[in-house]
């Protein structure tokens, strides 16, 4: 390993690490908000619905915590600095009501894990498939999807306020990525090509977010709500 | 079969759906409570500890919907009748703070595992193994008494509080039962004798209590406070 790069290596090892450490927290926290949102089900099938996805969030949040200790790492810290950031999150996007919550579920985890995803292609091997597998979608989707597409066929006023509230969603994700990005040197420098990482510079940056976006607008499509 | 048989083995076939209902709908509410409690938590790591607590709750939940449609019964009618009974005991033993979520997890889990595991020997086999199973320690208990030892060592002026705690879950958790026997006539049965279950009479039924009861003693010892 010669000086030139040494320092490459440390700084790409301290954005898996942070990466990692972002995914926990917000695994974990997810957990959380859909337990609680759980508490709004109108049945206690829906309940057991949306617990299901809180408990296989909680799996992907142990998976994802052991990594973090196989790398020598105290998962509590690399999680520490996202702790803010992800918990304005959810101060910020409290749903009012069950159906605003399976939007935030559905459309809150689609947006994080589009973003984890494109940046987990500039990870290491073992950390790609990790986040990849974490990240595959637990099947869950369907549920939501039908619950809210009967909801608006029950009541068509109702897209129109899910709709904004989509808006919102999207709107704060943004806001707390930027501030998460301002404020972690590695992951920035990984997401802006500071480090040695081919084929991620500003303009992929941008394709990035397009890709997002437009993925966002599918979601927000197949529940019947304009984006 | 003769006609005499016939009524004794609806309602006994009746009782042990009324005891699987009352366990699903306890363990999915045991999960919903654990997961808000796990938001109390000082630390990450006191969180996770607590929402795993709430996970292994939520499988045995899934483990108990199966069984009670592999009977042929719809898991929603047969925790119906359990809803507001175990609505309103979490409503009246909301804890104040983290130590107080502790001792009620610890504790509140215990006095129910200890009824229905008595509960359990008067059943079929293949239902008594799954509630034995369910109901077996998830090795979480240690994580409760090291915490709540800890913090009793840090300032004794809590033992008292979680003392007087620990009697008030002990009273809402007869309250309820005692709510759920008056209204449930196929479980009451069972349990005073009235289908032909050997050796489970009234003084079978005052010896049970008593044991549970000392074993919440113990509980509570084991917490460093007084029962």
């Amino acid at each position: 390993m010669t000086e030139a790069t040494q320092p490459d290596a440390g700084a790409a090892r301290a954005a898996v690490i942070e990466l990692l450490g972002v995914l926990a927290y917000g695994e974990i926290t997810a957990f959380e908000r859909l337990a609680e949102d759980a508490k709004m089900a109108p049945s206690v099938d829906d309940k057991a619905a949306l617990a299901a996805m809180a408990v296989a969030e909680f799996h992907h949040f142990e998976r994802l915590r052991a990594h973090i200790s196989s790398l020598g790492v105290d998962p509590a810290e690399a999680m520490a600095p996202f702790v803010t950031p992800l918990d304005e999150f959810h101060r910020h996007t409290a749903p009012a009501d069950w159906l605003e919550g399976l939007v935030k579920a559905y459309v809150g985890d689609g947006i994080a894990a589009d973003f984890y995803r494109e940046v987990a292609q500039h990870l290491d091997p073992g950390s790609r498939t990790l986040v990849e597998e974490v990240l595959a979608d637990t099947g869950h989707a369907d549920f939501v999807v039908e619950t809210v597409r009967a909801a608006i066929e029950r009541d068509p006023r109702v897209a129109g306020r899910l709709a904004l509230w989509g808006r919102r969603l999207m709107g704060e994700a943004l806001s707390q990525a930027q501030r998460v990005a301002a404020e972690r040197d590695a992951l920035s420098a990984m997401l802006v090509g500071g480090l040695a990482v081919p084929g991620f510079d500003l303009a992929e940056i941008g394709r990035m977010f397009l890709r997002i976006t437009e993925a966002h607008t599918e979601r927000m499509a197949a529940l019947g709500l304009a984006a």
